[in-house]
């Protein structure tokens, strides 16, 4: 039987994708060989680059101002991507420190140059967000993480940065909402929460923000590489990209982004109203005002009652619920591909639980 | 009808792999869920990571002076990664210009510091490699490309470089022979040769030169980083490593790489035989030591026998016979999961077409 899976990534994928990638994995649409076999210059693959790049765009509704690239190396790789392409050694960046993700992006722009921390959530243990920040002059570039999968803060409007590029790192929340674009200087995200398995990373770059990258970097590591051979420059994770782009036309066909963003805040809102039933039980540390729709953590009143929990959900056929080891708790991540049926099931059984142990 | 897909890559994989893939792709050994969807610290994860890191292990030899990793990237992001982690900047290294892929790994190191082209095989276009090379004083290390996939020039013997570490790009022929692991301070290889589906990175190392990585790099650009996180250290690209394992599985229990070497020098021998059968008619321009158990190049008389060879294989279901576009002329792909049927279904339409064409 099917798990109802709350891992926070790698995630759960709609059935009807696995179903489809399993479908024409041996031999992809009659040409006689499988897809993960084919030459990424064949029409056959290349049809598959195209149409996922042109959904990510018509989903997303991609300015033409931007670029959207597929590279590799997760989100890990980007964090030091982005500071040799554009703070350059000795220059400055802003960040905001909302948590885990933030804390690994900033680290590595502090091994280029020197970062600016305009908000850190340390005081409240990363349990909210700011209102709104102030850039530094000078800075190349102002980083956020727009959802934290472990503390479980989500941005809900994004900050004004004027002239300072706004970087985002959306690994968590991407394709989960509909995203002002236009706002970003550059948002990435590895695939493996929204859209697809591991082992392919989005990323969406201004084009003018191309021509700060500087030619001394070795090939891989320069976004204007990826960008002139429109992510063919060596050879793409042709299975990955596959996935991604059964995933967004799982999501077209899904109602769009309004689609999915309504589902999710209906999944998200069952957890947090069923938390609040039960105040005496159970407890959600974050902020209410920028509670993650995707990563929902909450305590129940000692470790040894969420070791209980986490097991007898298991048995359930309910995994994935054990909060991060960094913090302890619970965490039920409740990405796109989760059904209504599944966060309808998690919340009766939180609430069945509490009754039996309150 | 499966074809024969002779493309130099992604290139074909064993059937049998496929299916196997194909199997488990929806619900992974009644885990209630796909690999894919799985996190990356569940068990059944950790089982086929902790397995296919045991089989490069054992197939290949490598002694305990020596470490596993499994990036992504591509020998591509190798070719950034080498430079910044062994040369440091104004450095320099030594490395052999032996083809297109070497061309391309030395333009990155140059970004970095200084390479001497200890040999050039400019003036015989590429189609030899040196008996002997001489190292540098200073030189961080010797780079080699064990076979250029686009000339089809393949090193038989690997040169003692004394204390200058040897490494080498050996994308289009690991796993097809056994290799001296202990002569190499770093071995690389892009999968989507002999190991499996593009995706993953082979990084062997030797333990000693990982103290050299500097901790001015960003994490994921440094070797220590994965060495360290057993190449757990962020998301692993979960499916291209469990199809990995998977065709390391099949190695082994086709004899392995004293199999697999005998296979791949019989479906060579049978090619290039055909050559020299019809030598008025096909001519292999690279040097007889140094021919690749690989990629066969060959030329016809002229471009348009070319062109009707290839579409005339192409109706036969052998496909990927077009030399790469930087060199024209035909190239033959025999890596591991090539059958020798397929080699021999290409050297009887070889015969066939000289007879009608020649």
């Amino acid at each position: 039987m099917r798990k109802y899976n709350f891992s926070a990534g790698p995630s759960t994928l709609p059935v009807s994708v696995l179903e489809a990638l399993q479908k024409d994995l041996v031999e992809y649409q009659g040409m006689g060989l499988s897809l993960i076999e084919a030459s990424h210059r064949s029409p056959e693959y290349d049809a598959v680059h195209s149409t996922t790049l042109a959904l990510v765009k018509e989903l997303l509704q991609v300015p033409d101002t931007h670029e959207v690239l597929l590279l590799q190396g997760g989100a890990t790789l980007q964090f030091g991507m982005i500071p040799l392409n554009f703070m350059g050694q000795g220059g400055s960046c802003d960040a905001v420190m909302s948590g885990s993700w933030a804390k690994k992006a900033i680290a590595d722009s502090a091994k280029v140059g020197t970062v600016n921390k305009v908000f850190d959530g340390k005081d409240s243990s990363y349990t909210t967000l700011p209102d709104n920040v102030t850039t530094t002059a000078g800075a190349a570039y102002l980083h956020i993480t727009s959802n934290e999968t472990i503390e479980g803060v989500q941005w809900k409007n994004f900050p004004d940065t004027g002239d300072v590029p706004l970087i985002a790192d959306a690994s968590s929340d991407i394709m989960s909402r509909p995203l002002p674009i236009a706002k970003f200087g550059m948002i990435y995200a590895g695939a493996q929460k929204n859209l697809g398995p591991a082992g392919v990373t989005l990323v969406i770059i201004r084009k003018d923000l191309l021509e700060r990258c500087p030619d001394s970097l070795p090939a891989y590591l320069n976004y204007k590489t990826h960008a002139d051979k429109d992510s063919l420059y060596n050879t793409p994770p042709v299975f990955a990209i596959w996935a991604m782009g059964e995933v967004l036309k799982w999501i077209k066909s899904n109602g769009g982004l309004d689609g999915v963003q309504k589902l999710n805040e209906q999944k998200a809102q069952l957890v947090y109203d069923t938390i609040a039933a039960h105040g005496d039980f159970y407890r959600c540390p974050v902020d209410p005002e920028v509670r993650s729709t995707m990563n929902v953590v909450f305590r129940l009143p000692t470790e040894e009652l969420e070791k209980q929990f986490i097991a007898a959900a298991k048995d359930k056929g309910m995994i994935g619920l054990k909060g991060h080891r960094s913090v302890g708790g619970c965490r039920a991540s409740l990405y796109n591909a989760m059904p209504l049926e599944g966060a309808q099931a998690l919340a009766d059984f939180m609430t069945e639980f509490a009754k039996a142990h309150g």
